[in-house]
């Protein structure tokens, strides 16, 4: 266990529901990058950005192709393959960079590190990457919450210099459960209620319990923030979003599925220590704690 | 039970998935009223007409205090109070036309009855009536189904001839699950699987699990007609859909509630029956048998 007395993000003890500034800057030092100006600002400013259409339909075919491959080829023993609740229908992948050199090639692509390099202001690696499906007619919503503070509290990354990069791998549009945002939102910490149960992850992929802010933080957060937004887009689009963003989605009711590729870029200097709570850390599938800087 | 061995829209039984043209006229007659030309057209080609801001917003705040002072002086021994799964959060109110003089009001307002008699070339009368309140961030989906499947099956309506209305008591938007349609969907009757359970509605007021039609026709339906649509507006707008239209709604992940008022206006030529299925009719407040035409 972390036991830092200073730790300003401690969550799951005492302090549930309130809201705390942001301790950390959103855009980390000077690197050079593919992001302009205009587009550093905004991203200061909102904790996202969106980029419809960056790759091509050839390179959202063969990713798709990959995806299917190594599913279908899943050793038995290997963690990382979670299907959705009440059915056995598969909800997510994870650990892409380290089974797939296709999807290590993507990770390392300028178009998309340059940005999280530039973000974040030194080199990165990968923390954790997945692929979510959300199956058409019954793909289940994910709910609201800060992908930090989990990996604070479970994993122990110790600050907020890390970004997530959501690949649409299908068209995300307004009625299969496209990812909702609440810009603005990632200046806030919020402390959320209950204590870690041990082995949380195991539920918490299925559905998660531990670690969502409470309904009146979130009415606040959304209030005092600029409401939400969805971005949308065809396949090949690409939102970068910020740890501390709050952020989820709603169901499938359409009849295709939605199919979404998730990685973490972390700073080299913000390296995951012992987790906040009194757990063991989660599995390497979830968050690496073996760093390879890439790109 | 109704033995009609003629019965065209038989389900629940065998020919599960079985998908046959409406038997049925879409506009009925050709009563006077509210609807020009081009809107019975739309009617017809669609099965929903949408008014944005049909009633003003002093008309819903009165209404929308109505259904407070109902809930809160509810009888306990009055059924039509549903309440969410898993919560006590009120989820739907019933039979507003009978316990309300402001809401009967509302019916045979000529704005919203003058509409119902022209599309069903008759005189009417208020089969249902209900308000879904959708809760903030944990207000649940409501699955696809064609309403006069169930109304069929388990009150013994004979003939696609009954129209709903649905009046957004606060605002519908994009993220507080709307009412979703397939246009042109209502021209197709789907029979569904299962056996009706006995007091099924206990269940599938919280849940449907009897009475929806399967993903592969579901997809069918969707491919063939024309996507999925979503009417979104201020409160006071009003959507007009056929009996057997197919529709749902996602979950609200948005920090204020949803409230829909629904009625059903029934012509009096179609007057309920014994149920197409070996169970006793539901109770009133589900499906009125009486018959008190209005407007």
């Amino acid at each position: 266990m972390n036991t830092s007395v200073s730790d300003p993000y401690y969550s799951r003890t005492s302090g549930e529901g309130e809201m705390i500034p942001r301790q950390d800057p959103t855009v980390w030092g000077d690197e050079a990058g593919p992001l302009t100006e205009t587009q550093l600002a905004d991203f200061r400013r909102d904790g996202f950005l969106f980029f419809p259409s960056l790759l091509s339909e050839a390179e959202v075919d063969e990713l798709k192709a990959e995806a299917v491959s190594l599913t279908k080829e899943w050793p038995e023993d290997r963690p990382g393959l979670v299907r959705e609740p009440q059915s056995d229908v598969v909800r997510s992948v994870f650990r892409l960079h380290a089974i797939s050199e296709r999807y290590r090639r993507l990770f390392a692509d300028p178009r998309l590190v340059g940005c999280a390099r530039q973000l974040l202001g030194s080199d990165v690696y990968v923390h954790q990457s997945r692929i979510n499906y959300k199956p058409a007619l019954d793909g289940k919503e994910f709910f609201w919450h800060s992908d930090f503070e989990t990996w604070h509290v479970e994993d122990g990354m110790p600050r907020m210099r890390a970004v997530s990069m959501s690949l649409f791998l299908s068209e995300s549009h307004e009625f299969n459960g496209p990812l909702m945002v609440v810009p603005g939102s990632h200046e806030t910490y919020v402390r959320c209620a209950g204590e870690t149960p041990e082995k949380n992850y195991k539920k918490s992929l299925r559905r998660q319990e531990i670690g969502v802010p409470s309904h009146e933080a979130l009415g606040q957060l959304v209030r005092e923030s600029r409401g939400i937004e969805a971005p949308k887009g065809p396949a090949g689009s690409v939102v970068f979003f910020d740890c501390n963003l709050m952020h989820g989605s709603s169901g499938n009711l359409s009849p295709t599925p939605r199919i979404n590729l998730f990685a973490v870029y972390n700073s080299v200097e913000n390296r995951l220590q012992d987790p906040y709570c009194e757990r063991p850390p989660r599995p390497d599938f979830l968050a690496e704690r073996e760093i390879y800087p890439i790109g």
